[in-house]
């Protein structure tokens, strides 16, 4: 059960995603928030309702009942009403009730400069903004936080003005006022003097929202807290603006293993490791393998001078037991594929391999040499699956491929044309068949699925539902090969299938190839 | 002039060498260390001669002149001698003065459980070994720094034996005492607290050494040195074993910039950007955009809503001035854009449009509707720059394109080839050229500059440095359009096209289009 007692509050979906290069989409940001609610955060800011149309629809269909948080509070972002603007005739602030969010949080000007100068208005208008809409939201039964923007900046110019807002907003009702180091400079002395001094100053809840800025976000966080703050937030793997906010697993990694705040959850901890691979993914950013707690690198010990003193006292080398986190201890400078994760899987899979520790060693070898080339079953069980079943010779090929040739043309009219031509053999007949795609992706499938109708008619029910593409830089800087990932559906059940080369066509065919042969298990 | 009253201890080549993925060459490390003292560090630890020959070659090689080190000295790095052995018959402190380093930098356990456990020596041995190894070491005339292995773990078990060692040193004569955070696991208050402590109890310089196990490795070392340690070690880009040591380029930031201390030789700050970045090329590492102080977004602004108030105070929304650390400001042109961050985009490119208001409109209305359909000018300021100019009117068109065609095959034998054929008029001519390519990309690459390259010569010198794919969902689920990014080189300078179309090779295309008609602007 989630206690009010310490917010670990998550913007990932709201100030995260102002990272450059990150576009998240509804449906990835509905993934996004339920992998945040699994590793049990108390609260998502889900982003800004009526400014970003794509947040309205998100959290229309949040409150359609798409997301089921067991944990989690979704909150809504918003700025205070405007200047010289009655404040329920600020469409800006109907949004944010119209988007049934029980929690707001409201941005508001902590510092004097920055209401003089950007929000041209005056001190106190500023304060009659936060008040009137903390007092209007309040009174229509929304709970409410008051996010202090550019706080820290503004304290050292003014130590005055930013508790004047804090009062304002807790006279009119708000829950916490989080002292926000927008621009990120701070350090956690600082930090820490700040807040122990506000905390004595104004009567409301302190929060912490940080920026890393001077590679402090983490730190700046945890000093926050250990001065009182008791509402953290942050974004997943650190992603946001600039260098990015506090990395909301490092945090909580301090918070629970460090300061020994039980802030999440029982049995939450354990998915960190998963949860931060997933939204890396969700995002399209390459997981940070030196990451704190979560990286794959992060109890990663070179053998040789310790191996053999890690073996006997892990605990004398590590910080922390890495499986408190879902993370795992690494000795050999390879990669994670160890016996016991490929019985595990193999296990969840329902293939039995407990009696065939020669088939574990073999797909363990597989595994190794295929992910030195930039392959990774993380992601795609299918292709796993099919390895595994190879090497246990549970496979019969119920397909043979000769070729394929693919045409991609733009005629002098600009119209494009995708063409794919197949040669294989199935059920003791050979077939060449050609269709067109909208790119050549879908041409190849068509053709691929034409050419084996005949021997296989069920292949007419699949359907390939998603594909991505990830380009992995080669260990020699010009050799990058290109990983690609299919998802496939026969509107019974989905799996992901996995396809690597230098060639973006011959890695989707690769990953096209396992998605059929998947589809045609028995 | 470097002083002795702070020490900037960098660990890149010795420590930071241990981090998963790296080995440098004895090349590597001379040019590593000549950007290093490029940035004014004082102190550079270039390995552990004796225990790894390529450390060895670098210090003679370094001694015998291949290193004009300007600002730092050399350290070499190596152990106590050995337990029960003399510590002049111990082949490795032997190689330590064999290495010719003027400084020599002891590690020592410092943790009586690593003592007994893993040295298998007596508390009390261990000390002599220390006392022993450093009188040696100062009687041959070197400096000698102790690395205390495991410090603060050690000092939460018992916190007597860590100072015994740290006194030991002392009477020898060591300079320096470094407590090591070696598991990384500390926070900034606790390493406060220690650091306080130990100064008022052991009678010698006090340094630190940290690991980024908690997120905190940059606040941890702040911390120290708030706590009265002058001798702060890291390693550029934070590169290091687990999740990596301290970042030096954000310790220095962070006492420059925000503690003021005046720790580099003048006119040195300046450097990090292009140190930070020619370090991360030597690793084969790709630098991480999103570092503090020199990553290259460290100072890149999205949001729209700030953008006008940026222009009036960039101060205000910055924690530093980037070009302090050899950085710069950047606006991203994004989906929240508006006029403002196009103006202040333009003025950055150097293209005015303050007296084109009707320009920067219809720029604002494409880029919104290019956005919609999945376009992003975020990364991609050559395709930005080439919209603005068209809508200036400055653009004639280099080229024109009839059509492309290309072709992938995968033989029966399993060799793929992959081809392309390009008809186009350029300089008044029309020409139609094929050519090869290790894919379909490459091969468009080859045959569009194959066909231009009679009118444009100079195009011989372009190569595409980088690519990027990305699956942007289409608002009705099916309908996915491909994202791709290029980047180009004509080794002088670099920039980065964007193509988006439901055809991976049409998108390409579009950003190789983009990308060549950028690279024949005047």
């Amino acid at each position: 059960m989630q206690t009010d007692e310490f917010h670990v509050f998550d913007t990932t979906l709201r100030d995260g995603a102002q990272r450059e290069g990150i576009t998240y989409s509804v449906a990835d940001k509905l993934a996004v928030a339920r992998l945040l609610d699994q590793i049990g955060v108390g609260f998502i800011e889900g982003g800004w309702p009526g400014a970003m149309p794509k947040d309205t629809e998100f959290f229309a269909r949040a409150a359609d009942g798409e997301l089921a948080l067991k944990n989690a509070v979704l909150v809504a972002f918003g700025a205070t009403r405007k200047a010289g603007v009655h404040v329920e005739d600020d469409p800006q602030v109907r949004a944010l009730l119209d988007s049934r969010a029980a929690v707001i949080t409201l941005v508001a000007k902590s510092d004097v400069r920055h209401v003089e100068r950007a929000l041209r208005t005056t001190p106190e208008e500023n304060l009659a903004m936060v008040h009137d809409t903390v007092a209007f939201l309040r009174a229509e039964g929304r709970r409410v936080f008051l996010d202090c923007e550019h706080f820290f900046d503004g304290y050292q110019h003014d130590p005055d003005y930013g508790v004047r807002v804090l009062d304002a907003a807790a006279a009119a009702g708000a829950d916490v006022g989080v002292l926000c180091d927008t621009n990120g400079g701070m350090l956690p002395m600082g930090v820490h003097d700040v807040v122990s001094d506000v905390r004595r100053r104004a009567a409301i809840r302190l929060g912490i929202h940080t920026q890393d800025d001077t590679g402090c976000a983490v730190a700046n966080t945890l000093a926050a807290v250990d001065a009182g703050a008791t509402h953290a937030q942050g974004t997943a793997n650190g992603y946001g603006e600039r260098a990015g906010n506090a990395n909301i697993f490092s945090v909580i990694g301090g918070l629970v293993t460090k300061m020994g705040r039980d802030v999440l959850p029982d049995g939450c901890l354990g998915e960190m490791y998963r949860v931060a691979h997933a939204v890396a993914e969700i995002a399209n950013l390459a997981p940070d393998t030196h990451a704190p707690y979560v990286g794959a690198s992060a109890f990663a010990h070179k053998a040789g001078l310790h191996a053999s003193a890690i073996k006997i006292a892990p605990e004398m080398y590590n910080h922390l037991d890495p499986t408190i986190v879902g993370n795992g201890q690494r000795i050999l400078v390879t990669e994670m594929a160890g016996r016991a994760s490929v019985e595990l899987k193999s296990r969840e899979l329902g293939v039995d391999v407990a009696d065939r520790p020669d088939v574990v060693s073999r797909v363990v070898e597989r595994v190794k040499a295929r992910e030195a080339d930039g392959w990774s079953y993380e992601a795609a069980d299918a292709s796993f699956e099919l390895l595994l079943r190879d090497e246990l010779g549970q496979n019969s090929e119920p397909f043979t491929v000769e070729s394929y040739r693919v045409i991609v043309d733009r005629r002098e009219d600009g119209t494009m044309v995708s063409e794919a031509t197949v040669k294989v053999s199935a059920g003791g007949q050979r077939a060449i068949c050609t269709d067109e795609g909208n790119g050549p992706v879908n041409a190849l499938d068509r053709a691929l699925r034409k050419a084996l109708e005949r021997a296989y008619p069920r292949l007419a029910e699949l359907e390939l539902t998603d594909y991505k593409v990830r380009i992995m830089p080669g260990r020699h800087g010009t050799d990058a090969v290109t990983r690609v990932l299919i998802e496939t559906s026969d509107r019974h059940r989905e799996w992901t299938t996995v396809g690597v080369h230098a060639n973006v066509i011959e890695a989707s065919w690769l990953a096209l190839h396992d998605a059929v042969r998947y589809g045609l298990l028995p």
